[in-house]
């Protein structure tokens, strides 16, 4: 039965929110079907191609091992127009702050922004500041709208993927999610679990200039996970997409965390990781140059699209069975960015 | 003194809010100075210009006479662009939901953005819904950014004003926040008073086709009111400016509630009012072209830029006194926009 009230799991990433967009959101607002719903919108100015998005971030703690709010909104946002490959340019920067915030912790959020802008190499152009009543929100929420521009002429979207294609991700999964939740107050986890946050336009820009018309889709598994993220690619492309399991990155740390408190790593956000779609016969070449680059260290090539196009996504587990890889049911981790 | 914690005056609109930006904001994010902090950003792609601009709304209540926080966020960010001069073509929708909201209350309020958006011709490309735990947020806050293109060279910005402009307004003044102080709880206000919650880019078409380069600023004078948004116009653009008291429109319902709870009409805000500095030789065809048009039926001349340049603004009060007028000190109506 559908709820008639807002749950938490509509803001998982996962499936409660696939409905909530699919049945209330998306008929209202872009009315674009699930086929076109990319990380950034490309639309078309002067016969010139510009990308277009945006993202809220809410996340609890604001500061947490390997960063904070601050440079998570910036990195996120530069993520998604590099998911389109584009160069991101401009962000906006809208704040909404809880009476009795400490200026002090602002200040410390504002500067990891100023720093993640200037290391990804966008100016932030406009902004908003709003403030609320004590109680009325939590500390600070930021929303974060970002225009790249193109310097191709390729498509990489969801609907991208063909029979064929492998599936590389940049490097270790789950980084991100444990993290947040090893910031939290009475959670005691590895404390060299940090957060992946990293802009990755730069790793995209060598993809595109690598591997140009081989890559065909890009996607970076937020909330949800690689398994949501993955499940929406084959959705949108379309096929369906087999994932070995023995080939998954995982840090220890992560591993054993996830082991502790029953979370699959496979449904963990991340925020500086990507999915690659490639051709087959440029997956090497792509392997390659993501483990050149400071980003992609730990890159892998971790499944390949299958020749049937249901739309499903199978895990290939390490003792070599075969299991069926759905979106992200309820709300494991709130606000985890 | 100055505060170690955020307080709701800086969400004013008024002196403490430019306070925050400028010493704690701006020179981390933007770096700009006040001179080019418009209501939307400039930006050039492909040697063309587009406009850039986002807010976020988090009005209390989310329902109001008048209209709701959904077309309050489509028209407030349309009116940003327009203001820049821009004519408004994408929005991007980022919406932090209340674990609890009734479904029924988030589908009257993106069917209102869906009309609005209708109405004001622009399209929702892309967008975002986080979700955060009751008594974490209130009801729901939504940030809308914006993209606009220019169909012609004029530059209109605040520090455009010279000496001789006449300024105009296109209405009667606050009955935004008069009519969202009606909403709340509690208040037994006249109950005629309506939220001009309005898109203005039909108008500014009309003024950038009427009277060209006659047309050096515009700006909507949303939180802080009339006062503050003047106040800074004449900073900006380093005029002193003249308000006519008696020559400024406003409600009766709107004057009398302002009366019975102490407010003054020039510092309560507007959702669907611009201001206009304009050259004095096309102020009368500027006015005649507001009061042809339904959002300026109630346009009216209400004062002129006068010949020194220290950047005050004055009141020339009814009784032919001559009174300073400043930025919204404190904060007077939390939660407007
Ligand atoms: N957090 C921020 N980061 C960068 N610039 C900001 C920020 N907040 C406000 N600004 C800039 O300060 C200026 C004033 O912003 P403000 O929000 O008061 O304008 P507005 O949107 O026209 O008014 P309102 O929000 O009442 O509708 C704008 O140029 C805006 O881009
Ligand atoms: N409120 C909304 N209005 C319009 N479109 C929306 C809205 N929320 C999400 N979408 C669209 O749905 C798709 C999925 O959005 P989602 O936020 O899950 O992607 P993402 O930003 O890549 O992930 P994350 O938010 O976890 O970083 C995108 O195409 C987005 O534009
Ligand atoms: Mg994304
Ligand atoms: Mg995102
Ligand atoms: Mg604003
Ligand atoms: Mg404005
Ligand atoms: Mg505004
Ligand atoms: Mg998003």
């Amino acid at each position: 039965m559908k709820s008639d009230i807002i749950i938490l799991g509509h803001g998982s990433g996962g499936k409660l929110s696939h409905q909530l967009l699919d049945d209330v959101i998306i008929p209202r607002l872009s009315g674009l079907p699930q086929r076109d719903q990319n990380d950034a919108a490309v639309l078309t100015h002067g016969g010139r191609r510009l990308a277009f998005t945006t993202d809220s971030y809410v996340v609890d703690p604001i500061f947490f091992p390997g960063g904070d709010i601050g440079d998570l909104a910036v990195n996120g946002t530069v993520n998604d127009l590099a998911m389109s490959g584009a160069r991101p340019l401009y962000l906006s920067v809208g704040l909404i702050l809880e009476e009795g915030l400490p200026i002090v912790d602002l200040e410390r959020i504002l500067d990891s922004m100023k720093s993640a802008a200037a290391a990804a190499g966008v100016t932030i152009v406009a902004g908003d500041t709003k403030v609320v009543p004590r109680g009325k929100a939590d500390k600070i929420f930021i929303n974060t709208a970002g225009i790249g521009v193109f310097d191709h002429d390729f498509d990489i979207r969801g609907s991208g993927a063909r029979i064929g294609d492998k599936i590389l991700v940049n490097g270790a999964i789950g980084d991100h999610g444990m993290a947040v939740l090893a910031g939290r107050e009475g959670l005691d986890l590895h404390s060299e679990i940090k957060s992946d946050t990293a802009p990755l336009h730069e790793l995209v820009a060598e993809l595109i200039a690598g591997i140009g018309t081989g890559l065909h889709v890009l996607r970076d598994p937020t909330r949800g996970g690689v398994a949501t993220t993955l499940k929406e690619i084959a959705l949108q492309s379309n096929v369906d997409l087999t994932l070995d399991e023995t080939a998954l990155p995982v840090n220890e740390a992560v591993r054993g965390a996830c082991a502790i408190l029953g979370l699959d790593p496979l449904y963990v956000a991340n925020e500086g990781k990507l999915l690659a779609l490639v051709a087959p016969e440029a997956a090497e070449d792509a392997l390659a140059l993501m483990q050149r680059h400071p980003t992609g260290k730990g890159a892998a090539i971790i499944g390949e699209v299958s020749d049937a196009s249901t739309g499903r996504v199978y895990l290939r587990t390490a003792i070599g069975g075969l299991r069926a890889v759905e979106m992200l049911a309820g709300e494991q981790l709130p606000r985890i960015c």
